[in-house]
């Protein structure tokens, strides 16, 4: 039985700072527009807050400091063409400026992705379990651009609560034949889909996904594919 | 004001043949589980039933049949190794196969791409409009891989009646910073939301996106990233 899934904007998330307790403040602005996490919400939240709360934010006085910050911050550098520099981030992600993002933070700075963004999203989901009494998952996103088509779609980047790939492998189609290599990447398909109502230029750093019915283990990392499998590096 | 956004299944769509109005049988669909298209929906639908309305259906007796089919159908190769080709479609679109896709079809065939999918999008919408008085848009889906991510996402191969990309440059950010390169691929943040009630072993053929408070006049081939301004190809 297919049921149909809800996604929920979270509103009136105050500015966050080094130190905030991201997940009081989440489910306060949803209390303040009428709302609250029940059991089975995905909680989708856009790593800029999570990476404010945790304090990954950088100076960047100038274009120098920028270029230099994208450096450290990348693993390595995969491709570069004029001021675009495609990276490898610690993570095992491939994005541009190593995830290095100037928008929606202070004049001056930038935000840094979190160091161990599964580790994030199963601290935010803890400590929300813990304090309201809820089971419900976290995937934490980002916003990347993609080989071959163009515009960026948010991505999930840390996960906690879910599988990261769901494997339809053994299970079969309409006709009965078994599926062969049908691997979903559903936390990628869950951070696109809560993007719809959260946006970049609009204050919402979350947004809950209610209706689906999956728990799991996974983590972001297992959507990196390895090297030797990848045919575009 | 954002708005929530609902997803919803569409179920009991019967086995599609050619030449069957796909339209009149999804509204039918509906109705028996008491749903109906309102205005605004976005109708998103897997393109299997789609090139099956279209007699898009190969013949497939062997599996050097299928590796001649797989050729026919791609304008040019970009990687191989092993079984897996990687291929560039008519359409411009990077996939595996050329989107040749033996699953959820009868023994012994196989699904093609349609020829046209922003026009098979349009058709629809039309003839939805038409029949039943509605104003919609339509998203029409493949399940793609990616470079550098393991798991498959759903993608937009044709769309009708919305912006393939929300450019949101020249708008500003929470700190009034104007933001540079945000280009949003909308249609493939819809298509992969809508797959989290599609599915592929369960036999739902289309989703209803409600929510939504955009329209627009794009095409899922503004998707293609021109070979110029690709690294990795």
């Amino acid at each position: 039985m297919v049921k149909r899934i809800e996604l929920i904007p979270v509103e009136g998330v105050p500015e966050v700072r080094s130190g905030d307790e991201l997940g009081g403040m989440i489910v306060a602005a949803l209390a303040s527009s009428g709302e609250s996490l029940i059991d089975g919400d995905v909680l989708v939240v856009t790593h800029k807050v999570i990476s404010k709360a945790e304090g990954r934010i950088a100076e960047v006085a100038s274009e120098e400091d920028y270029r230099k910050l994208v450096e450290d911050e990348a693993e390595s550098i995969i491709r570069r063409r004029g001021d675009l520099v495609i990276t490898k981030t610690r993570h095992g992600f491939i994005c541009a400026n190593a995830g290095v993002d100037r928008s929606n933070t202070a004049e001056g700075t930038a935000v840094l992705l979190p160091i161990e963004p599964d580790r994030s999203a199963h601290r935010l989901r803890v400590q929300i379990q813990h304090m309201f009494g809820v089971s419900i998952a976290v995937v934490v996103t980002d916003t990347f651009g993609r080989a071959w088509r163009r515009g960026l779609v948010d991505v999930a980047i840390g996960v906690s609560g879910l599988p990261a790939i769901v494997d339809l492998r053994g299970t079969t189609d309409a006709f009965g034949r078994v599926l062969d290599v049908t691997e979903i990447a559903l936390v990628d398909e869950i951070a696109a889909a809560a993007d719809l109502v959260m946006g970049k230029a609009s204050q919402v750093p979350a947004a809950i996904l209610r209706g689906l019915t999956l728990t799991g283990d996974g983590r972001a990392t297992d959507l990196v594919r390895p090297p030797d499998e990848d045919l575009f590096r």
